[in-house]
């Protein structure tokens, strides 16, 4: 057939998708981390990763801390009419040492005065004509003290190297007084969208036309991974003008093209990658939409080839570039927040391939998105999910739980 | 008891998880949309909330387009060889119509010749000694073809006001050439920290000090939440100080407090509050960690009460403010993504309080992550999700399914 050719230059078995998502994981897993750290300041360090330890500064919390508003006493004495002798507020301390019978009012956050070892609440307490306070019913105290070290003893690891920053990561940070600290560079990650039928988004199309969205979405996606977008020129199909393009990528961290790895005649990304030199560790995988999914190296750097579809494009991505891009960026945790939810109708598919269909995900149920397929970018706007159905199962009942991955 | 008061000034009676965030829903939802909004390019939108409804510009996909490499044919010719009597490349369109007998050598995304209905796939075809093409099998072809229009008539809404753009949004606006877009404004979110004890994250505590981390951790939830955060200096424990931030934080679109909301005899913040003229929704929740979370409003701004430790902080800030934000900011969905995850080990709690514990979401399964309590800010930054146990079940086998929220 010397008119069409088949160009897919790679003869391995089509994958399915746990060995394409852990063959992505192995090869990028042994690349060597960044070298380069930065500093910066942890208000602005929000979704960036630790490039080193935190440790505590010292215990956590740093002083027996009362739980409770009430009165700080002698867990021994709690049958006692106790005598108020001071108090103490969160931020204070009490100066002096309580002695059997006695009692000092005391705050939440507050630290616990020497010698007492429980709080009695002031919910539970009563006070007595003659001012001093008991308490209401026997069994009464819980503790409601918080020792010193129990949630972390000085020099412990509160955060470690490769965690992804978020609110809670920047609390602890605040915590231990860490106002700057050691991330990663955010790997920068070209985008090449390819094909000669893509216009930019303030052109007007002619027939036969369409608007390039990929590099936008791709953009955005990079963005929430970690990374930073460096979108390309549009590399028409012609090889030259794609194989200067594609070098131009190779320099950045990673490349992502898009369009241009089926089988037509017209598909040149592979061969000008293979002319590159490329290793091509799957071009196919047991996947919809996005199966003539590629994944190689050139030049020292990852590629991923994603196909044309917006939706094909769309989901390819969340599902292997992302890692790679949390990967390179220094990222210990890679892996998909997969979780359940019930079918809210029945579905069906023909086994054989994992689905990824959108889906709105709501109070554990989840709800397929009626899409028109992979170019059905509106569908998939639609959605706040991914169902994934699975490739041994033909059939679901409402009802019966399916994976999800949050879109 | 003159010597400890139980300022609680309201007496509502406890709420539960659900009534509660009903409540948040229901007051916010009856503030008027704000009706400014204003207009950015469609690149740097991600995040916010669309304030117009999107339409397509023409029909999607805009011409009949193949969705495979091969043979552009009538289906009625399937059985007869085909003579080739041209191509069409993506981006071209071809002049001419189909006649029986013709066919036209066509690529993925290229639309359809003028007469044909259907591609013959290029791996289902093979070629005749005399140059025409013929299909391998029987039954063949499917028809290989969206049809113009399938997606999206010209005039259908693709995303609608409200929607927050994400990847796939900035996708539709691309497609359909609308590089500015209308958007609501961020609200914004004054974050006011309360206590004697709390200093800044650079400063070096004394003993019975702690360095201010909800104040921070708050900031990054509110710019997650689509918020701009606005930072108020610390209210120390007296009624003036904390009224004159109160009253500088009720200037913003939203306030929230954190501490000062227990039932001791320094929180003076709901004091402060009533003397504003305060409505208060809530002041107490059947939850934990949070149990003293206030919900309220003062001269015509909403404002929150969340409990000072910085896990009862952060939770409360996510199962309450966050939705309160979304609404302020024009946001259309409001609704926690809940699903539900297999436990790996059995769980069980007191019943009667609906419990959000840090956990680890792997692989549909989920692990609570060992927590000294709501000061443990170390073991919430080590989970990624937060595992929900219903108030009304107390015992949880391994394996059993249980509601989960990302964090």
């Amino acid at each position: 057939m010397p008119g069409i050719k088949r160009l897919k230059l790679v003869s391995v078995a089509a994958l399915s998708f746990n060995d394409a998502r852990a063959t992505v994981l192995r090869e990028l897993g042994n690349t060597m981390p960044p070298p380069a750290i930065e500093s910066i300041g942890f208000v602005s360090s929000a979704g960036r990763i630790l490039a080193e330890d935190i440790f505590a500064d010292r215990d956590y919390p740093p002083f027996h801390r009362s739980m409770r508003d009430g009165f700080a006493i002698r867990a021994i004495d709690l049958d006692l009419n106790l005598r108020i002798i001071g108090e103490v507020r969160a931020g204070q301390t009490f100066n002096g040492a309580l002695q059997t019978g006695e009692t000092v009012e005391i705050m939440t956050g507050a630290p616990m005065p020497e010698g007492a070892d429980a709080v009695l609440m002031v919910e539970r307490a009563t006070r007595n004509p003659d001012g001093t306070v008991k308490a209401i019913r026997k069994n009464e105290p819980n503790l409601n003290v918080v020792p010193r070290g129990a949630e972390a003893r000085e020099g412990a690891i509160l955060l470690e190297r490769g965690t992804r920053l978020d609110y809670s990561a920047i609390a602890c940070l605040a915590s231990v007084g860490r106002t700057s600290v050691a991330v990663f560079p955010q790997p920068k990650v070209a985008i090449l969208a390819t094909g000669d039928e893509i216009i930019e988004p303030h052109e007007t199309p002619r027939p036969g036309q369409i608007r390039n969205s990929n590099a936008w979405s791709l953009a955005a996606q990079v963005a929430r991974a970690g990374g930073i977008p460096v979108i390309l020129p549009i590399a028409r199909d012609n090889k030259d003008h794609t194989r200067a393009l594609i070098e131009q990528g190779l320099q950045h961290d990673l490349l992502l093209l898009s369009g241009g790895v089926s089988a037509g005649r017209y598909d040149i990304v592979e061969p000008a990658l293979a002319d590159l030199g490329a290793e091509f560790f799957f071009d196919r995988v047991l996947i919809q939409p996005g199966q003539p999914v590629v994944f190689g190296r050139a030049r020292n750097r990852f590629f991923f080839g994603l196909p044309g579809n917006p939706v094909s494009t769309m989901v390819t991505f969340e599902v292997f570039a992302r890692a790679a891009i949390q990967i390179l960026g220094g990222a210990s945790d890679t892996e998909l927040p997969l979780s359940l939810a019930r079918l809210t109708v029945p579905f069906r598919h023909k086994p054989g391939l994992t689905r990824f269909l959108p889906a709105t995900l709501s109070g554990g149920e989840i709800t397929p998105v009626a899409s028109k397929g992979s170019g059905d970018i509106a569908a998939l706007a639609r959605a706040n999910a991914f169902l994934i159905a699975d490739p041994a199962q033909a059939e679901y009942a409402a009802g019966d739980p399916i994976s999800v991955l949050p879109k």
